[in-house]
Parts: structure tokens; sequence; C-alpha cells
């Protein structure tokens, strides 16, 4: 990890963000809505210096060149798929529910427009992912993680022996990792009740995936499964 | 449609093509290259000429703008996906046969590298498709035919009695959609057998889709799918 924004973030309780922190800060978020809105390839020194209001120069006591600039703002980016998916899904027994918190967190991301844009984690990964370079190899480490995320969700839920113990998790999670996407790209082509539609497919194939240790009634529906989730509390 | 490439294609038999056309030809085949590898935004008129080997002032003659060429240049995209995916997927019997066609032609352009890189029909879609302009439009209109050929062809097999009537052809062409580019995707971190598993997750897809009017026994493998359309012909 070439910048780790944690480093200075405000939600670091033991380290006070200095002014040089916020400042960074600041500026990273303009970065974010410039390329979540338009691409990376948008995000120059000076369109960035223009927007947040300072000089180039000014600019350049943070971020050196466009490259440290695009990590820097990949790194952002990871931050805030983090907080709104992966922290949040790790919570809850576990099991084949970490992987229904996985999709369904995936899907309210898009839902909520975190990003002012559909670029992160699906427009960024098929523009870069084929290429070489530094920026390349940062897209496709965030991609490979949420890949490897929601392998290792299949293979707890193998664990817990609530996933057949012989799927191949690998594949489950290509495929979960699809469904997601199509859902996006239906949501982008204007078909607003492809996430509704989406998790209803989730969960017929959760019940397909699934041993008989969970109920089949569990899932009939979004409102039978969070009702079986929390039941089980 | 802005620019018609088939204005000027070769293919035209009616039309031999001018030699203003073979010219503009060569500097769209080297703006796919670019755009393929790199994304439309780093498509200029002066990276171009100086690949194209010709003065900035040359290529002005034959596009007037950046606008203009990016505009010409997916249009150019759509017409080599046209001739290998769309164009080919109409022959046969139709029915199922057209959306596995639709589908494995799909996965057979990205394994052969038909554009020289990952962005067409997905980079250039996540990136493009929030965003207003002529670019985005044109982005989402050939996304719209390839989302509306799929679920066409759910149709299609619904009318030959080949599929429920009662299923829902356009979550059926999301889902479609979305395996093809977790495919890709799972390909694109480096996953080559995707493809191999993604086939017989379409077929196993396309089992639970089926009337009794296909013996399940088609749906098996590759191979027994390719001898079901066989022996019908």
């Amino acid at each position: 990890m070439i910048f780790d924004l944690r480093q200075h973030s405000s939600s670091d309780a033991s380290k006070p963000p200095t002014p040089g922190g916020q400042t960074r800060q600041r500026i990273l978020a303009v970065a974010l809505k410039i390329s979540a809105r338009e691409g990376l390839a948008a995000l120059t020194i000076g369109r960035l210096a223009k927007e947040v209001g300072m000089s180039k120069s000014g600019l350049f006591e943070h971020f050196q060149s466009k490259q440290a600039l695009e990590l820097a703002t990949l790194e952002a980016a990871r931050e805030v798929f983090a907080t709104a998916v992966l922290v949040p899904a790790q919570g809850g027994r576990g099991g084949i529910e970490r992987l229904w918190n996985l999709s369904d967190l995936w899907l309210k991301h898009i839902e909520a427009r975190i990003f002012s844009g559909a670029y992160f984690f699906a427009g960024a990964f098929f523009e870069y992912a084929d290429r070489p370079g530094p920026t390349a190899g940062a897209v496709t480490r965030i991609a490979r993680e949420w890949s490897d995320t929601l392998r290792k969700a299949v293979q707890g839920a193998q664990g817990a022996g609530e996933i057949d113990p012989d799927a191949d998790a690998e594949q489950i999670a290509w495929e979960l990792n699809g469904k997601l996407l199509g859902a996006h790209a239906a949501y982008l082509l204007g078909h607003d009740r492809s996430f509704r539609a989406t998790r209803a497919a989730l969960l017929r194939q959760l019940t397909g995936l699934a041993t008989q240790k969970i109920p089949q009634s569990a899932f009939d529906s979004v409102a039978a499964w969070k009702k079986y989730v929390l039941d089980k509390r």
C-alpha cells in the first residue's frame, strides 16, 4: 500500500489530524469526486488545483506527480468502499449470512450513490486491469481484495457447514460478483427494479448452495431472510 | 447514429471504398487500438496524428473534434462487436440456441482478445453510462443494443416454447449479462479457467429455464449441447 489514507483519517482517534493531513484529505475528497464522475484520466494536477482552490505548486507539496495522485485517490476510494461494504459485512454470525451481507451492502453502495458516479469498482477495473503500470496494479489489488473477500466468505460458510464443502468457492465468488455487476449494468441502463430482482436472484442462488443446516424457507424473500437472521441472534 | 462506419466498410460490396474512406478506416483502426488499451480519454487528436503518421491538420479533415473522433471510434467498436458476436449469433434455429450463441460468442470475443484491451463493452460502459453528453449517449445506446438483443433472444425462446412464457425475460437478460461480466472480471484477475466454469454455469442456468421441449441431457456439458444442436439440423 503506497498511500495509507487511514494515517490521516479523522476516525483514527489516537492521532489528531495535522493541518497538512486535513488539507490532503480535502484534496483527496475533490479528487475522488472528479474521478468517480469522469474517470482517473480526467484527474490532472491543474484541474484539481483549480477545483480545490489552491496553486499548482501548493498541490505539488502534497502530490508530487499525477501517478502519486492516482494511487492516493484509488486508496481513498478503497477506504470509502471498505467503510461502506467490507467492514460492516464482517458483523453477524458469519456463514452464509456474511455472503448475503457482502452482496447486499455492495448493492446498497451503488443504490446510495456513495460515489458520485459509476466509475469505481467497475469502470476503473475494466479500464485498467489489463494494462501495465502502478495504477493498474493498484486497481487490480483492490479488485482482488474484493474477490478474495467473497471467496473467503464462501469458504467460511463451508467451514460453518452451511454450504456444501465440495462446492467450488472461487467460482461461486465470481458468479456472485457477476450478479452484482449485472445489476449495476441494468441500473445504469435505467432499470431501477434490477436491485430488487437481483436480491431475489441472490437468495435463489444461496438456496441452491445451502446445506440442510438452514431451512429453505429462510431464502423465500428478503423479509424471510432478515427474520431468519434476527431469530438466530 | 452520427458516424456509420459501414458506409466506408470494404465489406459493403455495392460501394467500393474511396481513398478518403480508406484513410478514415486506417485512422479508426489506430483509434480503436489506443482506446481499447487506454480508454477513450487517452484518445487525443495529437496522439492519434502521431501514431497514424499524419499531421494534426490532416487528421482534422477527417475528424473535426475529439468528440467526433470518440463517437466514430465507438461506432467502429460496435461494428467489430457486431461482426464478432451479434451477427453470427443470429444463425441457427433461434430459441434457446440463440441465447447460448450470444453468450458463447461474447465470451469468445474476450478470449480471442478481439479488442487489444478490456475496455470496450465493459470499461467504457461503466466509465461513461452515468454521465451527460454525446459520448455517454453513444456508449449507453450500444450497451442497450446488447441488452435488448439478449432480452429478445429470451423472448424468442419463449415464443418457440423452449423457455417458460411466464419467466421475466428482462431479468434473465441482466443475469446472463452479469455472468459474462463476472467471467470477464475473473479472467482479468488471472483466472483463465473462468470461461470454462462460466460456460458450465450458463448451461446450468439454461437447464433451469428450459421447458420439457428440450431434453435436460442437452445441458450436461458444452459437448452435449453442441451434439444436441448438430442433431437438430
